[in-house]
């Protein structure tokens, strides 16, 4: 079999093989394949597609390009949620310990953030001394103590998809609904899970912005799940504003001490996790329904369990575990500048995207793989859609480091607002959820 | 400007400005572009499609991203052909110095042979000493001297063709009409003619082996260079069999002294050869119409004047001249085999490709560009399409220096035969002439 051989079958249009996509992914996780070889491949499948039966193999293939997880003989259920990015949406920091109070057993792979959005590892970094890049061993020793943990992706896991998402990025192909899914799917397959929940985000500051897009995401991920024998759940949940009160690596971690805390100011927020994870317990099979998932998940806040959890999660990964009970000892900006209300009325528009701009511009995140991030930096948002404000009210603080560069974030942040005579209806968080067995 | 936004921009299947163009071939040019972004690019464009104003902007910018011949003060119109490449169509061979010896100034660039068809400079090359990769000011020497002069590609000429065409090769973008015409006449541009001749073969053995295809490149070259100031014509020829009576570097050159010493027993290449050379005369102001200039190119044979040239231009390329006189002085292959017919009836089919793939089994092309050629090896072809044979009677000879590769080839002749119990009607040589001025 040779690469260029379907290169030029899929620029023909015509469907793969799962010998001819092993073939591929074996390639690309050796190496041996020339990138402009690979990179012509992914134009042609952007431009042409892949059916269910290559997405699947494709997912497969690409799982199995590395080494596993193997996590055997824990006696519970092992359930991970995915979510695919979104302004504020640090969740997984309160979720995963959540689920392992709850009963199973996270492992929960994550990854950094780019662009816009903002990336778990980064946030659980803004706890000093907190590790995320764990050896095997060590990941399942946690898992087996606590039945959580957060790491990053190891070296030789699903190496086909390392390789393919690095060039997917330069080559203006990552758009395609069937390299998104085996990419995702591929990295949680070789988790060894018994289920997945998927936050599919939908909205301005979402990678899906267009709801029919998102549906599409969703139900294409569900499916793929269930060709590969993986239960599978995505709620399709709204990224139209930033996701609860914080934005930025330290004030997300925050954000996530005080909702379990059983602070319940930042409503949506929690709306998503409880969602999140009442999925999480009935797929794990710990809740015959989504709801009675969601009511034990309430339970486990309002107990100081999740908490609890947390707290041992940082601790053994090498963190500051005094953050879970006082998050003033997380990074903190030197500057904060508040961002006023031009005018009275409602706030109408909250472009999430527009928001994680700004953001950025704090140094919140990163434009480029090699920028550092600034942990302290970030944004309160004060006023959410929906709200009131009065001119001249406070309806956001910026905390960074630069006057400048606050002063820019500023203006930004202005151009997410949009302040109208009356209050649009609330958009509910969680829009829909697409289950097989639902 | 970035290359990743322009290969977005093409795979949503958006036009490219000049200004864009231009910096997508000074990128290839340069060498500053990765390959992996130039493939995906290419990709998008194969799958998306170039228009007009596009295909005339990559041609001019491929062109003007490296030197220039400038061919200024011969006071003679400088006209070149190319062809699309075929089986047995050593024709340029003949025709270069026949249309100098017409009056023209001919700046032939050529190139070598990949797969089941040959390329000239090999050909040429098969003549002891001939020199093709010359610095250019023996180029123009050349060209005052005696008006002809039969090249390779140099250095520095339209480098971002060069550089792309590579990439095509590799990446399954070989057949997209845009990027064929750009790539041909980029080159073509760089040589500072007053006309050009093209001649595009259909037929099995031809690069566009359906005639409709044939009709569009045909029509998309003379267009673009009709956008570029370049007064082009397109012959459209057949390829359903090998062109004259040789196929096979030495025999090629061979074939073409033949013809310059008046032998007109390859009908078809005759005709081709001056259908060719009266375009070339009309294009180039030297003759009112195209039948005028095959007129005055059939004196010129007969008088000996195109031999003449033939013999000046082997002797200052450094070529044993009296191979224009004994062409047995050409390299010959230490063995032959005939191939006999298998049946009695008249020769209803002889597959072009099929006879190119039985030439490159002998030695006589490459399959790869670092083979070596065997520049004796050959087929001479002794029935043609229409011809009567007799069982066992010898339709062609094969020459080659090993037995086992002989057979090998014999078997692959035969399977470009077929043999029926009618003649079928002779295809014209010259199905159609595309000229915006005929």
């Amino acid at each position: 079999m040779r690469l260029i051989d379907l290169v030029i079958k899929k620029r023909d249009g015509r469907a793969h093989s799962p010998e001819e996509i092993r073939f591929i992914a074996q390639a690309a996780a050796a190496g041996s394949a020339p990138d402009y070889q690979l990179a012509a491949w992914l134009m042609a499948v952007i431009l042409n597609g892949m059916d269910k039966a290559e997405t699947v193999a494709m997912t497969r293939e690409m799982a199995a390009s590395g080494s596993r997880l193997c996590l055997k003989g824990y006696g519970k259920p092992k359930v991970d949620k995915h979510s695919t990015g979104g302004v504020g949406d640090g969740v997984s920091i309160a979720l995963a310990p959540l689920a392992a109070a709850a009963g199973l057993v996270v492992p929960m792979m994550s990854g950094r953030g780019l662009g816009h959005t903002g990336g778990t590892l980064d946030k659980l970094e803004a706890i000093r001394g907190f590790k995320v890049q764990l050896p095997e061993a060590r990941i399942k020793r946690q898992l087996s103590a606590i039945g959580v943990c957060m790491f990053g992706q190891t070296e030789d896991l699903a190496p086909a998809d390392r390789k393919l998402y690095h060039l997917r990025d330069a080559t203006g192909t990552v758009e395609s609904l069937p390299l998104i899914v085996s990419s995702i799917l591929s990295k949680k397959l070789a988790e060894d899970l018994d289920a997945l929940v998927l936050d599919v985000k939908t909205g301005s500051g979402a990678f899906f912005s267009d709801y029919r897009q998102s549906q599409e995401a969703a139900s294409a991920l569900v499916a793929t799940a269930g060709g590969l024998g993986l239960k599978a759940a995505a709620l399709i949940t709204s990224m139209d504003q930033p996701l609860g009160r914080y934005v930025g690596n330290a004030l997300e971690v925050r954000q996530a001490v005080e909702i379990l805390h059983g602070d319940a100011s930042a409503g949506d927020y929690l709306e998503c996790l409880l969602a999140l994870g009442g999925w999480m317990l009935r797929l794990g099979g710990l809740a015959r329904t989504a709801d009675e998932g969601v009511e034990r998940c309430e339970r486990l806040i309002r107990d100081g369990s999740a908490l609890k959890r947390f707290r041992e999660m940082v601790r053994l990964q090498g963190g500051d575990p005094k953050v879970a009970d006082d998050p003033d000892r997380l990074p903190k900006a030197s500057s904060m500048l508040p961002v006023a209300a031009p005018r009275a009325g409602f706030i109408a528009g909250l472009a999430a995207k527009t928001v994680g701009h700004a953001a950025l511009l704090l140094g919140a995140g990163r434009t480029r793989m090699e920028d550092k991030i600034d942990y302290g930096a970030g944004i309160i948002v004060e006023r959410k859609l929906g709200d009131r404000v009065r001119q001249g009210e406070v309806i956001a603080r910026l905390y960074g480091s630069d006057a400048a560069k606050l002063r820019e974030s500023r203006k930004k942040y202005l151009e997410a607002v949009r302040i109208a005579p009356s209050a649009p209806p609330a958009p509910p968080v969680v829009r829909k959820v697409i289950c097989p067995a639902a």
